[in-house]
């Protein structure tokens, strides 16, 4: 086991109304708030008016920014960013899922600074102070709302990267399983691929970290298990309140402590069939992921097999049957596994160009050209 | 799923050396620090020696009280706590267990406002501020390390009781694993009983949190498959890593969140024979929770299966079985099962009667007088 540090200060409310709490927290910040949002679909469910209640009878001058697109974009933090310095923002309240959490994570670190969000994720510039952060998360998916990361794509240079800031954790979290009851199906079914691709991330890094492992084989089995309830009854709030909390735990730390290192390899090709295609984050993560375990398969075989007995029982007996028992779940929840099939004006040499261009690789298994190839192959024959 | 909320403040440096960040870390707090520590263990094995550098080369006052007893004594706190005046402490580090650490966490509610430990434990004074504490762990155990909760027992009443408040989570806790290798076998042992206690008292609580569930199984799979190589190995540092982190996961929350409320009767058991025969906790722990869950073993038939099947596999057909199997674990790290072999002078009589005076009982599964009689009864003759 690796030396470890936990120091997240991220305040989780969990629950039934826990944003009728939002108001008293927020009394501690100074009094010009900006409320970031996607779509609009807050709006219409009145998750957003609650927001706006308890910012409201605390005094809050409110000031709105809409717009945050599902796969969000870098030039829309800049836009966030210029609006919040001409309104003196001094507490950020983001209402949605992972792609508006993001920007807000970054927003917050380019206000007071002055700073470019794109220098900022590429690292050019690193940020002394963050605006404070407060998030309600409405999809269970990114595990964002307990953790400091971030992920945003830049059209101009088609990259899609992830950065990490232990300014970034959010002061409070606000999580009401019932705040996701909309979440149409094929959503619900992304963000659970989603949150299992970060237990395996952690699963596939380096370092020996038996417990984090137990964690990891924890969370998929209970995502797996409540998968098929939660998309029949998506109304129903304990199923609702069993994916949003595995989705928490699947990134907050719990799945790494003692390991070297992650690898992301994965998160990494995903982020290129987004930033092509437009594909949901979750969408091209059960795609990539089965090709990639499909890729390294004899590399991996003994992780693999540990992985598939533990998650899915004796049925496992070699290391690819646990590719195919998760191709077979992502399959039962409707998530895509071939490329071809889920996205078919995808171009494979498209594909591999990006690659090659942004140099994509896992910290632990290196990709090379060869290995995108391969796995671009594999994604399109799945 | 309950409500709940996660703000645990405690800083957590784990691994080799972490002690060496000790000074830097206590920086920001004022000059007089008190070491607090047991009967000198951590003098012969320069544990002590380590600390006491840390805080020289920081200019820190150093103020050293010693002799905290294994089942800590509230009379020593009170004087610990005077002796904390007279110098002015500023800062507490517990150098130690479970013991020491919950001696001054209670401790450090008692200093700036002249508080008495007991009234404090009883709940008969309410404590604003504490004074900061600092935790360098030699233990796996108590999972104190990460917790707002502090347990100690009162010779002149003959109770021992637990005590929750948020003030007392330690500021930052160092865990290194070395600093157990010189942990004998039967404390060890205790430790590995001690921390699984922690996670069933949860997982026979009341409310449906699956995920915590599954929690608990990883940390008693991870104690029983690595008890035998600490056992066998007590200077391997990957062994007493995982023992040492199990511990600490099992409860700091993790095995709770969703729950309404644990049980804490076995743990209310367990302290009725330490006060009398002065047991180590977590001996008194095996030979209670067995006796426990076959008194309740009809009552929780289907939770004591599903437990057995999730931690020991398909070898477990009824719920009788996953008793049967914790005793054979406990049997082979030599924790105790039998209260009459292990202790041949105890007497079920003064046990029942110190059980019905202190009226004892868990939160969930409430304990009557024909309870303990029947409980006792399994005790002896196990």
């Amino acid at each position: 086991m690796h030396n470890f540090i936990i120091n997240n200060p991220t305040k989780i409310y969990f629950g039934k109304n826990v944003v009728d709490g939002l108001g008293e927290f927020c009394r501690q910040y100074k009094s010009n708030a900006l409320i970031l949002y996607g779509k609009g679909s807050v709006k219409k469910n009145g998750i957003l008016d609650k927001v706006l209640y308890q910012l409201q009878k605390e005094g809050k001058s409110i000031f709105e920014y809409s717009g945050i697109k599902p796969n969000p974009v870098v030039s829309d933090v800049a836009s966030a960013a210029e609006f919040a310095r001409n309104n003196n923002i001094d507490l950020i309240v983001a209402v949605g899922g992972g792609s508006v959490i993001d920007s807000a994570k970054i927003l917050s670190l380019c206000i007071k600074e002055n700073n470019d969000p794109w220098k900022v994720m590429k690292g050019r510039v690193r940020p002394k102070t963050a605006v404070p952060l407060v998030s309600v998360l409405t999809l269970a998916a990114t595990g964002t709302e307990m953790n400091p990361y971030a992920v945003l794509q830049n059209t101009s240079t088609q990259e899609k990267i992830g950065y990490g800031n232990n300014l970034i954790y959010p002061a409070a979290s606000y999580l009401d399983p019932e705040f996701t009851y909309s979440v149409p199906a094929d959503q619900t079914a992304y963000g659970m691929v989603d949150l299992i691709a970060h237990t395996l991330e952690a699963y596939f890094g380096s370092g020996s970290a038996p417990l984090s492992d137990e964690f990891v084989f924890s969370i998929i089995r209970e995502t797996i298990n409540v998968s098929s309830q939660v998309l029949a009854n998506p109304e129903n709030y304990e199923y609702r309140a069993r994916v949003m909390w595995a989705a928490t735990c699947a990134l907050n730390g719990l799945t790494s402590y003692g390991r070297d290192s992650s690898d992301w390899g994965v998160h990494d090709i995903g982020h290129t069939l987004s930033m092509l295609y437009d594909i949901p984050h979750g969408a091209s993560l059960s795609i990539a992921y089965l090709a990639w375990m499909e890729h390294f398969a004899e590399e991996l075989s003994e992780r693999l097999l540990f992985l598939g007995i533990n998650v899915f029982g004796r049925e496992v007996e070699k290391s690819n049957d646990t590719i195919l028992k998760f191709k077979e779940f992502f399959k039962s929840v409707n998530a895509p596994v071939s490329l071809r099939e889920y996205c078919p004006n995808a171009d494979s040499q498209q594909i591999i160009s990006l690659m090659c261009k942004n140099k994509i690789s896992g910290y632990v298994h290196k990709l090379s050209d060869i290995d995108y190839t391969k796995i671009v192959n594999i994604m399109f024959n799945n």
